[in-house]
Formats: C-alpha cells, structure tokens, sequence
C-alpha cells in the first residue's frame, strides 16, 4: 500500500498567495465595478518591461536555437560557465567577495533553491525562522519532516522563531540557545529592514561558534542604495575590490548595508547565499536564480566528520535538475552587460520611487511605515486593535487596493501590512492617493492617530 | 552543528554520464587528432534545431515582454491554463484518456519531475526500479533515504529490482511480491523496449491489487510509431476519441504499444505519467516537461486512511516551484500546432531514420541489436566476455564514437551498449560504418560473431 508523505497534511490549509487570490477573486465577482479599478501590490511580482538589452539577447538566443550549427541541446545542470563568471565577477568580486566562478549554481529560482537546499542537510538540525517570515522556508521544512504540528496561531513545534518586531528593527538577534540551520533575509521579505554590517558580523560569529550554517536570501539586494554601500549595478567596476573580510573602504562601515553574507569575515565557512534576477532584471517570468555554496563550507556527517557541503549540492543540481534555459542564461548574461547594468539600475530606481510615493500615501492615512528605503516593500503598521486581515478587506473593499495581510507571514505579522513597491509610477500615485483617503475610514478613525516614521 | 544528508555519501562516485564526460575529455587531450572527428552517441542529447513553429512562438513570446501592456511577470506556478489545455487535449483526449486540464502540470524536465514525485511520498514504501534502469530513479531514492548501502555490484539494498533480459523482451513482469512504487519507463531508456498493451495492463492489475503506484515514464512515447498505434503527432484528430479502456479500434490489439499508461483502464487509481518536450521538439535546452498526476490516485496516510495526492502535488509546486519560463511555454504551446505538429513528426522521422541505420551498422559488426525501432537507443549487446566498459573504450579509440556503457544503467546491462539515434544522418552514417569496421577488431573478434537480430 503506497503511503504519502504525511507532513503535507501539517501545512495550513492554503498557502498565503493563493488564499488572498480567492478572497481578490471572490470580491470582485460580487463588484465588477470596483473590481475595474482595482490595483494590485500585494504579491512582489514585477511589473515592467524585460530590460532591452534581455531583449535583444534572448532573440539572438531563439535564432541560435533554430540552426543546427548554434542549436543548443543540454547545457551544464549548473549553468553555463559564461554565465557563472559573469556573476562571480560582477555581483561578488568586484564587491570585494572571494567567490569562485564554480561556487555559482544557476538555478530557475531563489524559491525553488530555498527549499531545494533542505535536500542535502539532515533531518536533526534544528531550524530557526525569522518572525514574521517568508512562507517558503517554514513550508519546506514542515514538508521535509523538520517539524511537529502547527499550533492555533500558526507556529510549528520543533522551529525557533526569532522575533523581529519595531524594538529591534525587524532584524533578529542571534538567539541565546543553540541552533543549526538561520534562515536570514535581507533586505527583508515582508518587512523591508536590511541588515547592518555589524548585525550580520554578529550573526556570523554566532554561526562561526556554532558551527551552524546560514541560509541568506539576498533576493533583493540591489534595492540597496544606502549612498555609504552602493548597489554594485550602480557602481562602476573598480580597479581595486575589496578584500573579503578586511573591511576598508566605503563599506567598512558598521551600519553600512552589505550586499552579500560573503562581505563578512569568516561567512565562507557558515553561509549559503541565494540570488535572483526576478527583481533586479524582472524576471518572475522569465525564471532564473543563483546560488553561492562556499566550497570551504563544511556540515557534520552523522558519524561527527565535517565534510564539505559543495560536493552534495553539485550532485543534487546534475541528478534532480536538468539547467536554465539557454534563451534565459542569456538574458540573464545580458544583465551584466554596460547597457544591462545601466537598465537594471533604472528598473530599480523606479520600484524604489514607487516605494517613496506609497510610503508618503500610508503617512498621510496615519499609518507608521517601516521598510520601502532600501527594499521594494512597505511595512505598516496598523491602528491599535485592528488585525491585518480586517486592514486587508477594507483595504481592498472602499480603497479597491490588494495589499499583503502581515500576519500571513507570522504571528509577529499581525496588525501589519505589506505593501509592494511592484507597479507603474501612476498605480503607485493612484495608490498613495486611495490610502490617504482612508484616514477618515470607520475601521482605522477608531484608534488614534500614530505619528509618522522616521523616512531613515 | 549543522548535519548534512549523509545519504548523499551512499551515493557511487559518479553520476554515470559525468564518468563518460571525464574518459572522453581524457582521450581527446591524448589524441587530438581522433579527437577532431569525434561523433557523440553517448547521451541522449538531441542535435537538431528546433522546429521554427517553436522558435516563431518564442520571437513574439519575447517581444511581449518588451512592453508593459503585454509583461508577463508570475504565470501559475503549474503552468499557463492554454498550455495544460493543449496538452491534455492533444496527447490524452484525443488518443481517449480521460484526463482533465488541471491534472496536467508543466514543469522544467521529466528528470526534475521523476525525482521530486519522491517529495510527496512516504518514506517506508517498498520500491521497485527495472534493472537496468535510468540512474536518476535510484540515486533519488537513495538521497532521500529509501534505501541501504551500495553494494560492490553498484545495487542498493531495499530497492527492488526488476531484471530485464532478453527472456522478457526487456520489459519486466510485477514481482511475485508486494511492492508500492514502481517505476516503469516505455519507450524505455536505455533498452529501447516498449511495453505492449498486454504488459501494462498486466502491471495496471498488479497495482490496483496491491494498492502500489505505477510512476509512468513515457518521455519517449512519440517515437511508437508503430502502425497499429500511430503517435499523436502523426495521427489527425479523431471525432471520435476513444475512451479509455474501453478497447475499441486500433488501439486495442493486446500486442499494440501505447503511448500513455492512461490508455489502460484502471490506470488513473494507480498511476502518474512523466512526459517531456525534450525528445519530441528538441526541448533539452529549452526546458519544458509535464506530469500528470490524477484526482482519483489516492494514497495512504500513516493512519491508513486514504487520501488523493494531487493536492500534495499542487502543493509541492505552488511552493518549491515557480512555474516555467513563459517564452518556453509559448514554445512549447506551438509543438500542438498543426505545423508544429507536422515538424516535430519530422524531427522523429528523422531520428528513427537515424536509429535504422545505426542498427544496420551495428549488425554488420556482428552484434545482437535491440530497440532502435520505436525508440531513439538502440541496446546492442556485445560478444560474450566483452564488458561495456571495454566496449566503450575501443569504441572510442578505434571508432571515434562516444557510447554509453550498458553496465551505467544496472548490473543487468552489463556486456551492453546503449546507442543514441539522436545526430545528424550524415553522423549517423559515418557512426554506423565506423562500427561496422570494428568486425575484425580484436576484442570483439575473439567471440563467435552472434545472428543479427530480428529488426522487428
């Protein structure tokens, strides 16, 4: 009698995209007035363009495909090694990071590898999340076997959850116990804080005494425009990068905002680092990530040996995966081109002028407003007393605007939203306006007005 | 401190078609000059450009995400709804299968597929591999678990395997025991075999009586080009489909081959289909393949209670997964074309074309030759006491051809060789003289030359 996997059956009854794609749908059966003006910035999915130079590189790629003497059949299950120099270069040495072009994997997402990395770690490590949290990596790790069952507010027994909230700018400190595995995200998924160069020099020291591994999701690393730490599609190529870990330099530092785990000493020994195009080039469609395993990362076998875990990942990637489409590695080559780096930085700047408008929208309806500086999310804190789901549907019924219920990401969530910076200038614009609008709302009016954040 | 899956370390030194990469890069740095007329039959890899319905689709599937209006950003991580459409009317209904739109779900390649399917099954179920067998099959099983150590013949204890000889035309018979997954492959890789309807009505009956799961790899079923069951790619749409084990027409024939496990009644409570636009179109670069996964295959809990695992299966997607590239889903949309149907009938014209005269070839050297009719490999077995390892390296150094060593795929391929139809004719041609001039050789001229094989 075949079985199923029965930690399946522990997840909550719907992941939070799909859940909030049912009410949207639901609302807008019962309005189809409302429904036509509707704006979504709810779910982080880009809006503009392919960047032309993705463009011009992906039919070039296509008219490769349909000759013989171009046509590409299999590629290396780890990306092409045009495209892996082209990231070792660009995203990582000439930040100053030691990374090598084969401690790249291409992969077709930062999701995807998120949870794929739970492959090749073992069942008894113990976990922390961060709360609130991106869903993914508490998901995976229910479908892996790594938890008990879900609590009334949503936890899993068996995970830590590190709190973020206001007192501690979103950003977990390391814990007191023991852990094995961190799950760090910065700039962060849903809150918008980033991580300051002593925050993650303490969390490395923790990983480093602890032999843990750190599990960094950098997806939205070039929305860092801190002037003392440029985004390196911002920043011309220097003739002198950094070394790993010596610290000089503009982002030497503490409160500076790292790019990368690895512009932290001793974070080649503890850390994996995912990357994606998805929001940098707006590639949500078009699918292709990137994931740096140190080879000078090692993790305990069961017998107490320390072995590397790059050996592991190289063998899940060529067994369980078959590569990026040609067409796409492409693309994502053309991102790092002069031209390329140039349209990203525009693409970026406009997310982040959208974030501007919406964050001066949510002031105006008296919300206090974390996050949206260096990230393309907002994170706002509602009235006393009123929960995000109820902030959702009146959010969506008087201002015909989908947002994210914060405490879909967590407990720690609850009485937040997540606004997403993903739109046209005019949505954004539009946006701002409805949210002011909702000042004098009966559900928001009730609590007293908060004062407006610190834009910093 | 952080463990890894020490399951990994189960695992044999290396993936079978890395070891041919490494012997062949050995030999052409020592002989550059056989180097430069090398010819590739190794890995399955096709070799001719893709048919320009797919690369037409992908020019305007480009220029869509150049402008606003027409961006795709996120598309349903399952796949676009006209894509399961296409697919589930075209290569189910129209051959009388009753399976339904949301049953079909895109993915990035049939390898992925067949070794994610793992994530949604329990991890005490008996499992049952052919031997030999597609490598990914069983090093999935022993990464997540599912199986003891390694033993010297390369076997993996708890693995159930299944031998294929040419006592059973390659195509194994359910076990006299109880088994609860089993891996089927038709048209098969590496032998070429395809099983008869009677075969798999034989294992539909085996499973439903022990409760087991049939997973289904039809990757190659558009090479059956068998007239009594024409290929969907060759056959017009019938107004009247048949449905499904109801047995009427051409299909019936208990000796006939069919291209899906759904064509057998019964099927769709014990079995899920891997199918892939890798061999039809050309897709081993562009990434693009399917899984069907019925609503009434159901499995047990721990308790014993069964349950459907297609919502596991949209689970697992909707969360690890993010859907394939939308311009590699427009491409794969124009193979349903009539004129994308009619070029990816020619591109297996072609290679079946190639396939007959490699068989030519291999019998003129004196060997046995299996498959190669409704398959793109050809199984040819060596002279008595001639191991495919041996095999492989004479081949390379007199012939100049890369093959693959039958002994990669199960102790059961031992004193085989696996053939690839997929090459140019002009290729295919040189291949087949070049191999029939090893008939002297002296490996193979020590052995009594064996009778050349039915073609049938």
């Amino acid at each position: 009698m075949a079985c199923l996997n029965d930690n399946y059956l522990k997840l909550k009854a719907g992941y939070l995209f799909p859940e909030i794609s049912r009410r949207v749908k639901a609302f807008c059966e019962a309005n189809p007035e409302t429904a036509k003006r509707l704006i979504r910035c709810g779910i982080g999915d880009v809006t503009e363009p392919l960047p032309p130079a993705c463009i011009a590189a992906m039919h070039r790629a296509v008219d490769e495909m349909a000759v013989r003497e171009t046509f590409k059949g299999y590629g290396p299950e780890q990306g092409y090694e045009w495209l892996r120099a082209a990231i070792a270069q660009n995203d990582f040495r000439d930040r100053g990071c030691d990374v090598a072009d084969d401690e790249i994997f291409v992969s077709d997402g930062a999701k995807c590898d998120t949870g794929n990395i739970l492959d090749i770690l073992g069942h008894k490590n113990k976990i922390a999340v961060s709360d609130p949290v991106y869903p993914v990596y508490v998901d995976t790790n229910v479908m892996a076997g790594h938890t008990g069952e879900a609590s009334e507010a949503g936890t899993f027994s068996k995970l830590v959850y590190l709190p973020c909230t206001s007192r501690n700018g979103f950003i977990p400190e390391p814990p007191k116990r023991h852990v094995d595995i961190i799950y760090l995200c910065s700039p962060n998924n849903p809150t918008g804080a980033v991580a300051t160069r002593a925050q993650l020099e303490a969390w490395v020291k923790y990983a480093l005494e602890h032999q843990a591994i750190i599990l960094f999701d950098a997806a939205y690393e070039a929305y860092i425009t801190d002037p003392a730490c440029p985004s390196p599609v911002l920043r011309p190529p220097s003739p002198h990068p950094m070394r790993s870990g010596q610290g000089e330099g503009l982002a030497a530092n503490s409160l500076s905002l790292p790019h990368s785990i690895f512009e932290i000493h001793g974070a080649r020994e503890c850390a994996i680092e995912f990357r994606s195009c998805s929001k940098t080039g707006g590639f949500t469609g078009l699918r292709c990530a990137y994931t740096v395993v140190p080879k000078t990362l090692l993790a305990s076998t069961a017998a107490g040996e320390r072995q590397p875990l790059h050996p592991l990942w190289l063998r899940r990637m060529t067994t369980k995966f078959n590569g990026v489409s040609y067409v796409v590695q492409r693309a994502a080559e053309a991102l790092f081109s002069d031209e390329g780096k140039a349209q990203v930085c525009a693409l970026i700047g406009h997310y982040l002028g959208n974030a501007k408008v919406l964050r001066a929208g949510a002031q105006a309806a008296g919300w206090k407003v974390f996050g949206g500086v260096n990230a393309p999310y907002l994170w706002v804190k509602m009235p006393q007393g009123v929960t995000s789901w109820q902030a959702f549907d009146v959010i969506l019924g008087e201002a015909g605007v989908v947002i994210t219920p914060g405490s879909g990401f967590g407990s720690k969530g609850e009485g937040f939203i997540r606004i997403s910076a993903f739109n046209s200038r005019a949505n954004a614009e539009e946006v701002a306006r409805r949210l002011s609008a909702l000042k004098n709302n009966h559900l928001f009016r009730g609590a007293p007005l908060a004062p407006a954040a610190n834009p910093a």
